[in-house]
């Protein structure tokens, strides 16, 4: 290497690749996803030595969903790919945390900058000589672009991608070409912490905001809670809980909110979706003469096909960066600041009980058990709501698991994930393994995915990332002879929507599990599901599970019958 | 519907989708590959009323990867994908195709264009109301983009499309919104098949260049021919089997113009890759005073890490859209017509033989077959190559294999697909799905597929595709612990180039195969490999077969060891 001056001036000189990961690990990252490919080889050598694990998965699609349910355990992730095909690969992935708000750092090992300036023909290129646009396809769905092409702002580039990674809740893109993996950067910089704190905001407005919100809930006559994905991702359920708590207002969640909430606190109310709301629900917050909307995402998945019905008159708005009291707007005040003024300042509200919620009951008709009754959905997710425990995480694919979910009621601590915005199938396999990792580093909490058996065909190969590394969530794979949700949309029986019939169970073996490391379960009756709950010593994640969940082909929640109709409307619709 | 005064007007209205697809029959597609969305559904129902066979891939990489070895076969293949979760996902794989050269209509279902123009929260958008981001990503790596947003052009920029894909041999990119698929277009358009002729070119400019070739060519004392994969991709095999059968001077091809010509011709000479070349390739080859270079894509994996040795003084390159005689270049003359009138007006010329081309011969040292004999690289490619039938199409991946093959002679007729210059891993199990489905449809070819360990692992469900569709492909997995390619780049016993071990041949009934349907086979030994070839009944292809051919984990092809090395330097090169 020819003679850096500015390296040696450095105070202490550490390589921009360790300099990348320690900060990663500052961050709580302690796992990085990824495929490896030729121009990443050099950089992955120092993932050990900052204290950090290799996953290597299956392919780099599976890994950005991974990283995906790792950020949304952790709070944020990272995966690593390769220049063109493998960062190709996760871009659907990538988009999926853009659009559902889950810090993912995305680093792509590329070629050195001097094959790139001499516009090289080189693997993985376009052969045209054009190295951005595979960087450029990243741009749109990246909250912050690190070309980290100049070891002298290498550092810079680094903190703020990482910064915004964080504070805007969405992935970022990270270029480290082969040649600038090791030069050399600032040490001295790993000790001030990068800076994660909240944009500064005005005093005087917040303040302000904050008495516009208390006016109207102070003369409120029933005023609700309902929150939403942005509550969690934008990190504020601290904040939400007090207000709930202090506030005792009855409260709900959407789809996408489902689990920001404590669901054992008395005044919790259940799921608000428009005509799909639980039992009860709608009713109560339609009737609301306010309602406090926290983060909200108003999209059609979430809201049963836009069937939301609360008026913009009764709706005061927290989002991360902007509030909305009726038609007034106040960009750049925060819900976090607002949330903990409000709650601080909270005058005697009026408070008017939340419907009594159910408590996983089974609804009457589906009470038979006995030996041959096929598993409903109706049955299904109040009874395994019962099965459920305290600080268990539920991933949920997108399918008929997705709405089925609204009708369990979780224990204290629960974490649900699922992409109902995104709804990419395949997604909960890898987000799965990403999660029952993060899991298995906090502690030892049990990570249970209900995917269904068209959506696992997409990403299955990751089952054998999680025996690689000794995960062990339970999965239960829900077998009705193909794309269920699609039937209800567009050809109940069109061939289209049938699957080719895998032998599920197998996979696991399959992928090389080692005859004690798991169990494997068929199950097809009510009486068969009864069992298998009776015999697992739930409090025990020993081992990793797998069910095959039969479920009759036409069956589906209630929810997700009337989403599918408004969306086969919208998308008829010719003006 | 609102009445439409232009559809009444028209002579033969026939839907958007049905003149789409009735399009696509007619360029020879057959199959069209893709996976369901409910964004796509509607156009779906039109695939078998025009006489066509809908795939059902297991994700939409997976059906991309297909649509590109469909595409290699047939001449031009479809996939169809839903908005944003759909097309993201096959990103990587239509890059491929055009880095590569190949004939793929990508086809998207986007919500209906009035919900577009409304900003409507829908699922699988990014929240934000903006419907293009998507289509900008994929214009990058398109050759043209149809949005059909308006039946009035809806056809006309269907046909452009169409023949662009064709014309220039590279994806195209189509959107069809919900709301489009039963607009009404002019079926009488039908009538007049597309344009698929070349770029016109002017005469004269045409035989001044033909004149100067046969100038150099006649003056030459030992010309050769060397061939490469643009040949192949821009459908000029037929000249240049006319020039090589006329002229009588020795051909070579680069690796990936492998099976470009016919390897059982007296002049065939083998291939040439620089230090990687065949034996005695390189000397013929870089001591000949003139090239004939057809369809060049000097690659590093193409060239042997750049050690290709040939001056351009040397050098006549034939391209689809220009030639370039040794530093003259001539822009808007392509080879197809230049070919074709140099072979016309040929006058003698001297030739020089080749040197004899190895019969796949096994190398002295490899001879020995005995019982506990591992399989090398050295021994098994040329016994593959005695074992090959005429018209086998033969697929192998990035990895060992797809240098491998350099010292496989392949019988009449093969043909070969690998991506050579793309090289994403996992594409050659799909491509094989596309391929075999391809050869079905033509009769009744075999198709072979060689793919590693590692490699298999991207793609793997790709198989129960094949299996739903009766494929009879015979699948070699190549075991040999994980990434040996990239061990030789870099981390021979690095963590990172292992991969999870996997019950391989397993995968075959775990997707659901049926017992009389496939067999499976364990090979460890050169003595097993030969039972395995006599059992076979070469020419039956009655079911799938899966072989797991086990090979030492630090062997691999001698041109594998060069390109990697050279690789490695390429990446740390910091000026
Ligand atoms: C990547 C991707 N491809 C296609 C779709 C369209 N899609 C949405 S749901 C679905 C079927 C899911 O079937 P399954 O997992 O079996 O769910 P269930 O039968 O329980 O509804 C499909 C194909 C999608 N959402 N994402
Ligand atoms: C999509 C994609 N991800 C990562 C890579 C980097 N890569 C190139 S070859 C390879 C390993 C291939 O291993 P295997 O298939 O086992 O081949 P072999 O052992 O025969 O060399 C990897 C990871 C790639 N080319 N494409
Ligand atoms: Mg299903
Ligand atoms: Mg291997």
């Amino acid at each position: 290497m020819s003679h850096d001056i500015r390296a040696s001036e450095l105070k202490q000189p550490i390589d921009v690749a360790e300099y990348l990961f320690r900060r990663l690990h500052e961050l709580g990252v302690r796992s990085v996803h990824g495929v490896p490919g030729d121009y990443n080889l050099v950089a992955l050598d120092y993932i050990p030595r900052c204290g950090l694990n290799w996953v290597g998965n299956c392919n780099e699609l599976n890994a950005g969903y991974a990283a995906d349910g790792y950020a949304r355990v952790k709070g944020v992730s990272a995966v690593v790919t390769t220049f063109g095909v493998g960062e190709l690969s996760v871009l659907n992935a990538t988009a999926g945390a853009y659009s559902e708000y889950a810090s993912v750092v995305h680093i792509v090992g590329q070629p050195s900058t001097v094959s790139q300036k001499s516009g090289m023909l080189l693997h993985h290129t376009l052969g045209n000589g054009d190295f951005n646009v595979f960087a450029n396809m990243s741009a749109g769905i990246s909250c912050a672009v690190a070309k980290l092409n100049d070891p002298c702002e290498a550092a810079t580039l680094i903190d703020h991608a990482l910064r915004e990674c964080w504070v805007q809740s969405r992935p970022v893109y990270i270029t480290l070409p082969t040649d600038i993996v090791q030069k050399k950067v600032e040490g001295e910089r790993l000790k001030t912490p990068i800076d994660l704190s909240e944009p500064s905001v005005e005093a005087e407005k917040e303040d302000y905001v904050v008495d516009v919100v208390l006016k109207y809930l102070s003369t409120a006559q029933n005023p609700v809670i309902l929150v939403d994905a942005c509550a969690v991702r934008h990190r504020v359920l601290d904040e939400t809980h007090h207000l709930i708590q202090k506030s005792n207002l009855p409260v709900f969640v959407t789809p996408m909110g489902k689990s920001a909430v404590d669901e054992t606190l008395p005044n919790y109310g259940g799921v608000y979706a428009g005509d799909g709301s639980n039992a009860g629900v709608k009713e109560r917050v339609e009737s609301a003469d306010l309602i406090l909307s926290i983060g909200a995402i108003k999209s059609d998945f979430n809201t049963t096909g836009f069937t939301y019905r609360v008026g913009q008159l009764k709706t005061i708005d927290f989002h991360s960066t902007m509030m909305r009291v009726r038609y007034s707007e106040y960009p750049g005040v925060g819900m976090k600041g607002v949330l903990r003024k409000v709650t601080e300042k909270l005058p005697k509200l009026n408070v008017e009980a939340a419907p009594p919620v159910s408590q996983n009951k089974i609804p009457n008709g589906e009470l038979d058990v006995s030996k041959d009754s096929p598993i409903s959905h109706a049955w299904f997710w109040p009874r395994m709501g019962q099965w459920l425990k305290e600080d268990d995480i539920v991933v949920t694919e997108t399918g008929t698991a997705n709405f089925g979910i609204w009708e369990t009621r979780f224990p204290k601590g629960v974490l649900a994930l699922s992409q109902v915005l995104w709804g990419s199938i395949g997604w909960s396999v890898g987000a799965c393994q990403g999660a029952a990792l993060a899991a298995k580093e906090a502690g030892n909490r049990r990570t249970l995915l209900f995917v269904g058996d068209g959506s696992i065909q997409l990403t299955a190969q990751e089952i054998s990332t999680m025996i690689r590394h000794d995960l062990t969530p339970i999965i239960f794979c829900i077998c009705n002879e193909g794309y269920t949700i699609e039937r209800y949309i567009h050809g109940m029986d069109a061939v289209y929507n049938d699957v080719q019939e895998w032998r599920y169970k197998d996979l696991v073996p399959t992928f090389g599990a080692k005859p004690d490391k798991y169990k494997v379960h068929q199950v097809k009756t009510r009486e068969e599901l009864e069992a298998f709950f009776q015999a697992e010593d739930s409090s025990q994640v020993s081992q990793l599970q797998f069910v095959e969940l039969y479920m009759p082909k036409e069956d589906a929640p209630a929810a997700l019958k009337i989403t599918a109709e408004a969306s086969a409307r919208t998308n008829a619709k010719t003006q």
